[in-house]
């Protein structure tokens, strides 16, 4: 089961699987391992352990502090004659915990604490009622924080709010837990906290709550399980740490693994640590621990994180017994880090003891793990939750090299050739006319495609390879408005395409048409117009600006756009991540929360359930080519005709005189959550059929998709699009059996396009009621709104 | 009923009471008046007339367009096979309004439009669950927008959305009158809204919606009455807004007046306008108009705003028909500014018609309002929710005139009198020992009086006046800081106290202690000490550490603090006004959401009720004085001896050494809010028990207080504090039935005192199951925190 390549996990057999980072925790522990130690438990597999702050010593220390005020302030009721009932009078100060001494910790600087996942007490209680006990436990937490911050602790977990039952509870803790990240400024907080609350899952060990408070604390446990009140605990505790970078959490895995909701729920928060109880551990036939299927099939999920979870393996061995005596008596200083240094230099001596079987056990786990698929290369996943700034389509021009990675998608071109192919197939089997036939020669059999926007010419290599696969006689045109591209589609002409194609370097929308071959004094038609100008939420790269601008050419009514059509899908979705990103960038960026974002989503959780009539993703809106009107400037114009007296038409905006009106759209979706939640925003995707029959006449039409549930139905492994994110300012709190009500608008004012959005939360609380619990702001990309 | 004075609001006889600005609206009126008509209703009484952008003209135009555009598409679906049922094929452009023309308006600029209150057209309906009547209804809005801009108005009332159950259409309400906003740049945008839905509310007149989707709008008039859900749609629109102080309610007067709850909700939003239809009229006995007395109080009520509401009277005349007629034919151009001036100066030709019987009443109204009470003189009106910075008491020195209006409130300074002089009064009567008193002479007589902060010596006048009236003979100190005032006590000690008092020119906390008189070798104890450091929220001005700086010279057991103790107390509530004044100042001032402001809170709504054991006004925390141990450095060491072996304490932040820990305060709140609403903040009060017996025999405490419910019972027409405010950066809505959980922490770390809150919503929705809904952020003051 374990073998010695398993200790090394830069070792090849790893390569194309994520890597276990292993580490141990022993809850009996109350004192930080010294060197000999801390060498024998890496030596037994380990990659790192963990280590208290103060010992048993502080914890007496403490808990004397609190009986012998606790006797004082009953001396001085008594002495007043007041009875204990009564509140705690406010001119008596409370206790104040001193200050720590050397008794009272065996953590100190070396140059391996880095390494260490350094624990808090346990035994505080931040949440409670007491005040006394909340107090104590506030003080204990600064200045174990200070202290271990000080020792150059990076890592710092803490024990995570007790119960839950009280909201008064959760706030005191989370606030108590933002002092702490202010006074250890440099480390990284750690909450540890259940997947969801178990029952029986608080620990047996003593706590100022259990000593001074027994009995409290019962009740809890004999309530229903709450599945999502662990998570509810931590989406408190970080929001009031307002998403610090610095704060995370370390996982405990349940017992029991919970539904998918619960896990996904989780997968995207800031897992740092999976803590692995060795109540969690089976014994396999031959005696050696092993997990189930759902805790393997948990914790592979939880490895395919960008930034993989550490395991920390709790209880399961070096036993303390096991370990080498501690020194007699502590050094009367702390040593010099070289001198920390050079003692663990020297306790690395080569001598291998058995690998400890629960590590062994994992490394089998590691080996298990599904490989890393095509669309988990390291480029792919290194795009995996980044921002990226929307583009100008219409006013940047884009560089070769971006031009040859957009080129390296086969199956977005493969489709597009498909659909060409199906269009020139359809065109021979119906006969139709061809832009090129004339009275004297009505069936010329001349095809006239045009590539609009053709970049370095990819979908016209595809368009000839159509037509010669179909046999089908074309005169093809390629426009594009980049020069430099330009130069490089004549060369490819010459070399490659044969100088079958008329080249022209223009904007579509300024094009003056196709000047027909033999007779070049006429502007002839389009028959079918090829475009590539679809963006991640379908239309937010203009593609019906720039498609209403050349549309005129093509001919009436027979004349095909590829694509013929194109929707947006919205879903909301919970991306701690992404809403932590934005927030950081605000000070440089005030538009950071109203830009649409391309971004490869992955830590991420759709919240929407689909239930009938109610899917996850749903359709915003689409837009169909052409439009039906002869040129864009005439819709103005054709419907002030319906109104007899006028010439020009006026549209929504000031100033604009409506033309592109029509190309404004709107919204109003609704998705249902059963369970609570947050949403940090909108992810947007599209779908879009690139060629559908016009006769509608049996035949499939042509499909591409970025929806995650039909990508692999239509166009399995494109990698061209990342979806698109719509952020919330603040993310948006939603109770239980709620309906999230989406409104988006597409808007224009004849020279921009920009969209705007909106939340707000209904909870239904009876069979008939419905009430709003919540709205978010309206959000307007318009500051940064793409220009026609 | 009417007399010629009424006609001059600015006469004489309305000193002291708000003044009535009254104007007229005929809801038949289809065109802006010419200068004539104008004229007549000027002289009829009102002081203002409503005027529609667009006519009759224009509204058939509008109705012809969309009937042409149906029929198109009817005939382009049949052209196609398609059925009407399904949804509108995406390449379908819907219809553009054309623009305006001269025959469609006869609004046009002239040097009054400013004081029009220029109309929307009332047949549009934003709300549609129609796309093409939405998206007509929009445009519509807009061309009348930018219009009305142009022409110079500014004051632009648009109807209120037309139904509110579908949250569908709020949002695209909201949205559009957003748009509306940026169109019409520079105008006021004023929604006109009722109070709450009554049933039968909706106009009769013509609507797109009428014309095109008769039957619609008949099932909201079936439902239950909601009375919150008119000012749901409005919380919506100006959220949206983005509580744009360019945006205002009309708030129509119902036929049946609602409950207070209702009427306070409103009257903290920005009331731009009250309008009162002919219907909410009764006839008295002789005939005349008149408004019930629950109208008359809601009008008063809301007649006390800092920015009194104008009035508009509906369809009460005169009636068009009693207008002069309009000239056969507008003139062919737009009269130039001069042309009209010179036309209204024409027609402002004194002949006084009669008097209009409604404005008449509403005359007679004014003159029956309740006069301006004491607290509401200009100079204290001018302080209604106007936000002041928070002081630095112990860093900034107060000039005269400040002190000055210190010492203009007698309230305040009678009852520290009071309070000294029931103190003089027990310790004669029980006989306790001074501080004077020595092992030779126990019953020397004479009690040490220290008055810290001294000021300009109001108290030091008061604790001579006391001594004298209580024949107590007394030694008494008055200590200053402020190098400048102390110049003024020295002249005032020579000119007014017959140089009785010693004073001290030094900081409370750095006083050696009272040399007694014949016997200066001797530091003696104080058995009076006198402050008046107390802050709008008690302690939030650092009384309780100037206090801990001193308090090491009172006489132990028996030297007496007044204040005794005090106490602060919280209430949240909605103030979207001082929720927009605080969002302009953040670019200036980016910690305006967590400053505690002063400011004399007023047009706000306290969204709590009182509840069995949830007042609507609860008590934060307590200070009590002198605290239980000799100096405030000792705490650490004192509570450091229980645990024994140790010297320093260290408190809750990091590197303080926990010497003002025991100043550190937490509470944790629960108000309950039966009727749905929006919070802004917290409001916070104080108040302070002077005097109290030591012996606790019989003797009324000595209070005073700023609570609103307690200060005309304990301090009435004390005027030198206004309450507290802490403000939360978003506004924070809450359902129906909701419990908000304040959180509220004192903090120090041992140099600063600053103040952190948080609210937490949960909403009953069972009998035994409260969910949660939403938090607001933490705040915290820390940045613009007390310095000690």
């Amino acid at each position: 089961m374990s073998s010695s390549g398993s200790l090394n996990p830069e070792s090849d057999s790893f390569e194309g699987r994520p890597v276990f980072y292993i580490g141990q925790h022993d809850s009996t522990r109350t004192e930080a391992l010294v060197d000999d130690q801390y060498t024998q438990v890496l030596n037994s597999g380990f990659r790192f352990v963990t280590a208290p702050i103060t010992n048993q010593h502080f914890f007496n220390r403490v808990v004397d502090l609190h009986r012998a005020y606790l006797k004082e302030r009953e001396q001085w009721t008594e002495q007043r004659g007041l009875t204990a009932a009564q509140p705690p009078n406010a001119s008596l100060p409370g206790p104040v915990v001193p200050t720590l001494t050397d008794k009272d910790t065996e953590l100190y600087p070396s140059n391996y604490i880095g390494s260490l996942a350094v624990y808090f007490s346990p035994w505080i209680d931040l949440c409670s009622s007491d005040p006394l006990i909340s107090s104590i436990s506030r003080q204990v937490l600064n200045l174990e924080a200070a202290y271990a911050n000080f020792c150059g602790a990076r890592t710092i977990v803490v024990p995570g709010p007790r119960n839950d039952d009280s909201s008064r509870g959760i706030a005191q803790y989370a606030r108590a837990i933002r002092e702490a990240m202010h006074v250890a400024n440099r480390a990284n907080i750690i909450i540890h906290m259940p997947m969801y609350r178990e029952p029986g899952l608080d620990e047996k060990a003593e706590t100022l709550s259990s000593i001074f408070n027994p009995g409290n604390g019962l009740k809890a446990k004999e309530k229903e399980i709450d599945l999502f009140s662990a998570w509810d605990s931590w989406n408190t505790i970080r929001s009031v740490c307002s998403y610090s970078m610095r704060l995370f959490v370390a996982l405990r895995v349940p017992r029991r693994v919970p539904e998918k909701t619960l896990q996904e729920r989780w997968f995207a928060e800031p897992l740092h640590y999976l803590t692995i109880g060795q109540d969690i551990f089976e014994l396999n036939r031959a005696g050696h621990p092993s997990l189930s299927r759902n805790h393997q099939d948990l914790i592979n999920r939880y490895m395919r994180l960008r930034s993989i979870p550490w395991l920390i393996l709790c209880d399961v061995g070096p036993r303390p017994e096991e370990l080498a005596t501690r020194p007699d008596e502590m050094a009367a200083e702390f040593p010099s880090l070289a001198e920390a240094s050079q003692a663990l230099r020297e306790s690395r001596r080569p001598h291998m003891p058995a690998m400890n079987a629960h590590v062994g056990y994992m490394r089998y786990l590691e080996r298990q793990q599904p490989p890393f698929s095509a669309m988990e290369t390291p480029a792919l996943t290194s795009f995996q939750d980044w921002l990226q700034p929307p583009l100008q389509p219409l006013a940047d021009n884009l560089e070769s090299a971006t031009y040859e990675v957009f080129e390296g998608d086969p199956v977005k071109y493969d489709r597009y050739e498909t659909a060409i192919t199906e269009a020139m197939v359809e065109w021979k089997e119906l006969k139709k006319p061809t832009s090129t036939a004339t009275p004297e020669n009505p069936s010329n059999p001349e095809l006239v495609v045009t590539v609009a926007g053709a970049g370095r010419g990819p979908l016209v290599t595809r368009a000839l390879r159509a037509a010669e696969s179909t046999g089908t006689p074309i005169q093809i045109w390629a426009l594009e408005k980049n020069q430099d591209a330009y130069v490089y589609l004549l060369r490819k002409n010459k070399v490659e395409w044969g100088n079958k194609v008329t080249l022209v370097k223009t904007d579509m929308r300024g094009w003056e048409g196709p000047r027909l071959k033999g007779r070049e004094d006429v502007i002839g038609k389009v028959d079918i117009l090829v475009t590539e100008l679809l963006g991640s939420f379908g239309d937010n790269e203009l593609s019906p600006e720039c498609l209403d601008g050349i549309q005129n050419h093509l001919a009436r009514p027979h004349g095909m756009s590829i694509p013929h059509s194109y929707t947006a899908h919205l879903s909301p979705i919970a991306t701690p991540r992404l809403f932590a990103d934005i927030s950081s960038r605000v000070v440089g960026d005030p538009n950071a929360f109203e830009t649409p974002w391309v971004v490869r989503l992955f830590a991420i959780d759709y919240v929407a359930q689909k239930v009938p009539d109610h899917p996850r993703f749903q359709q915003a809106w689409e837009f169909a080519h052409p439009v039906e009107v002869a040129r864009a400037d005439d819709f103005a114009a054709e419907h002030g005709k319906a109104a007899k007296h006028v010439t020009g038409g006026v549209g929504s905006m000031a100033g604009a005189s409506g033309t592109n009106e029509h190309n404004a759209r709107h919204c109003h979706l609704t998705f249902v959550c059963p369970t609570r939640g947050v949403i940090h925003g909108l992810s947007g995707f599209f779908e879009s059929v690139l060629y559908a029959s016009q006769t509608g006449a049996g035949k499939e039409p042509v499909e591409i998709s970025i929806l995650p549930d039909q990508i692999d139905r239509k166009s399995k492994d494109m990698v061209s699009w990342f979806p698109i994110f719509f952020p919330l300012k603040k993310p948006l709190y939603f109770p239980q059996d709620t309906e999230l009500e989406v409104s988006m608008w597409r808007q224009t004012d004849d020279t921009r396009v920009w969209y705007e959005w909106l939340v707000e939360v209904y909870a239904w609380v009876g069979p008939d009621t419905r009430i709003k619990v919540g709205t978010s702001d309206l959000h307007s990309s318009r500051k940064v709104a793409c220009l026609m």
